[in-house]
C-alpha cells in the first residue's frame, strides 16, 4: 500500500515567485490528506493531479497566512463544484471563526458538511483515526498556537505461516490469528498459539510534520524512530538568533532534531525568502544527519511497505 | 501621462490551470490603484513587476473568494516587508471584520495603517478622489453586495496660447487663466478673458469597471462616454437564462451595455471555466460593439492622453 508524501509548496512567510507557500499532501492506500494550506494550494492539487474527491482531511498547523490562506478558495472550489461528501478539517481554535466570517459574508451555504475540530496546540493528543492511521498532535513552539502532526499507520495483521497452520480453521479464527489473538476453546484453552503459525506485521509507517517552531527537545520522546520527519529550517545556523527571536529553527538544528528523534528520513524545509539557492540548508542539515532532503515543490517521498 | 489598465487574472469562481482570479492594475502617473484581489495576485503584481510601493489604494467589488481571497496574503507580505505607508481600503461592509478576524487570530498588528471605508454597494457616490483622480461606486447588480467603480481623471489645466497671451502676467494670474478663470481686477473688471487666451485642456480620461452584474440598463448613463469599459462576460448568450439565474452577463449582453453607453473601447472578462476557447466570447459580444477586446491576463490597455 502506498505511503506517500508530496510537497506542494515550502516556502516561508515572504513569498518567493517559484515557491509556493506551505502545503502537503501525505496518501496512504486510497486515501490523501492534506497538510497545512498556503495560498494558491488548491491550484497546486490540479497541477500535480491531486483530486479532490480523494481528500476527505485537512490538517492546518497554525493561523499564520503562509499555512493557512488557500483554505478560503480550496473550500470554496469544492463547494463550486457541489461536492456533497463531508470534510474533516483540525486546526487551532480560530479557524472556524475566520472561516465562518468570510462565508457569512458571502452568503456561502456549503454544499458539504464541514466538521471543524479544534485541537489543543499544548497536547499530545490523538485526534483523529480512521481504518488506515491515527494522527496525534505534536506541540511546536512559536509566536501563535500551533500544531504539528504525527501520522501513523494502525499495527497490521500478522502474517500467517501456511506451513504451519493446522488443518480446518474457519474464517474467523484465522482472522483471530491475523490480530494476533490465539485461538481458544470456549474454556480458554489455548488451540492454536499465534506465536507459533504466525510472523510479525509489516512495519506500520509513520510520518511526523514539525512546522513551525523553535528547536524544542522536549518534542524528541514524541516522534521517536519516526520513518520520515518533516523539520522545518527557516534559517542557516549563522542566524541561529533570528531563529530564536522568530520562533523558527535552522538547517543544523532540524538536522540534530533528526539524529536524537533517531528519525530514518529528514525533509527540511519553510525556507526563509533569503536564500535563493537551497543546497547552503541541505549542506548544514547533513554535517549532523545525512538521510536528508530539501521539501521542494513538487517532491515525492515515498516510505516503502 | 499613463493612464494604463494591467488585467492581472479574469477568471470566474471556479478557477482554472492558466488563468487567475479577477485583479485588475489601473495605473494613473505614478499611482497605481489595484481593482479586486483574486487568490495569487501577490504574485501576479511580483510577475508584472507592479510594485508594492506604488499601490497605497484598493478596491474590492464584492465578497466573493475569487474577487478578494489574494488579499489576506497581499496585505500580509506588505506587513512583512514592513510597510508603513497606509493603504485605503474600499469594499463592502464585511471585508473588514473578515480581515480584522484573520488578524486577531495571527497575533498580527499591521506595521501599517490599513484604512477601510465601506462603501454603499446601492448608491451611485463620489468614494475617493487624490489630485489626478475622482472614484465614484457604481451599483452592481449580483447575488450579494456588489460594487464597481468609475475612474475619472480630474479637469485639466486649459492650455494658455502665449502668442495670444498680454505681457506682464504674474504667475497666480498665469495659473488662474490655465484654471478656466479670467484675470480680474479688485472691483471684478475682467482684465484677460479666458475664453480669448486659452484653448481646451486635455480630455480626461475614464474608466469603469463592471464586474460582478447582471445586465443592467439602468447603470448606462453613469458611465456615458466611458474611455474604456469593463464588463463581465461570464457567459455566452445562449447561457443567458443561467446568467440571469446566477446574476451574471452574456458577451452579448456586454456588448449591448457598451453600445448603449457609447463607451470607447470595451473590455469584456470573467470567463465562465468552461470556455476554453474564449474567441467565441469575443466574436458574439463583436457583433454589437466593435472595438471590443478579451481582458486576457497580462494584457495592457493604454488610453493616450
Amino acid at each position: 500500500m502506498e505511503f506517500e508524501l508530496k510537497i506542494l509548496g515550502s516556502a516561508s512567510a515572504t513569498p518567493f515567485l517559484n515557491r509556493h507557500h506551505t502545503a502537503q499532501v501525505l496518501t496512504v492506500g486510497n486515501q490523501s490528506y492534506l497538510i497545512d494550506c498556503g495560498e494558491g494550494t488548491q491550484r497546486r492539487l490540479v497541477e500535480y493531479k491531486v483530486r479532490h474527491q480523494r481528500l476527505h482531511t485537512i490538517f492546518i498547523s497554525h493561523l499564520h497566512g503562509d499555512h493557512f490562506f488557500g483554505l478560503f478558495g480550496l473550500l470554496s472550489t469544492m463547494h463550486l463544484q457541489g461536492r456533497t461528501e463531508p470534510v474533516q478539517l483540525f486546526g487551532p481554535a480560530g479557524l472556524d471563526e475566520v472561516l465562518t466570517t468570510q462565508f457569512r459574508h458571502s452568503h456561502t451555504q456549503l454544499s458539504f458538511d464541514l466538521q471543524f475540530t479544534a485541537v489543543d496546540p499544548e497536547q499530545h493528543a490523538l485526534v483523529y483515526e480512521d481504518r488506515l492511521l491515527t494522527v496525534h498532535t505534536l506541540p511546536m513552539r512559536h509566536r501563535i498556537p500551533c500544531c504539528g502532526y504525527l501520522f501513523r499507520e494502525k499495527p497490521k495483521r500478522r502474517h500467517l505461516d501456511k506451513a504451519r497452520l493446522p488443518e480446518g480453521l474457519s474464517p474467523a479464527q484465522l482472522s483471530r490469528l491475523a490480530q494476533g489473538n490465539d485461538v481458544v476453546d470456549e474454556h480458554g484453552t489455548v488451540l492454536v498459539s499465534n506465536q507459533a503459525v504466525t510472523t510479525a506485521p509489516n512495519h506500520s509507517r509513520s510520518y511526523a510534520y514539525c512546522s513551525d517552531t523553535l528547536y524544542t527537545e522536549s518534542l524528541v520522546p514524541l516522534v521517536h524512530d519516526v520513518d520520515l520527519l518533516y523539520h522545518e529550517a527557516t534559517f542557516l545556523d549563522d542566524m541561529r538568533e533570528r531563529a530564536a527571536t522568530t520562533h523558527h529553527s535552522t538547517a543544523r538544528q532540524a538536522g540534530l532534531f533528526a539524529q536524537k528523534a533517531r528519525a530514518r528520513r529528514l525533509l527540511i524545509g519553510h525556507f526563509s525568502s533569503r536564500y535563493r539557492d537551497l543546497e547552503p540548508l541541505l549542506r548544514e542539515a547533513q554535517t549532523v544527519f545525512e538521510p536528508v532532503e530539501l521539501a521542494t515543490e513538487g517532491k515525492t517521498v515515498s516510505i516503502p511497505e
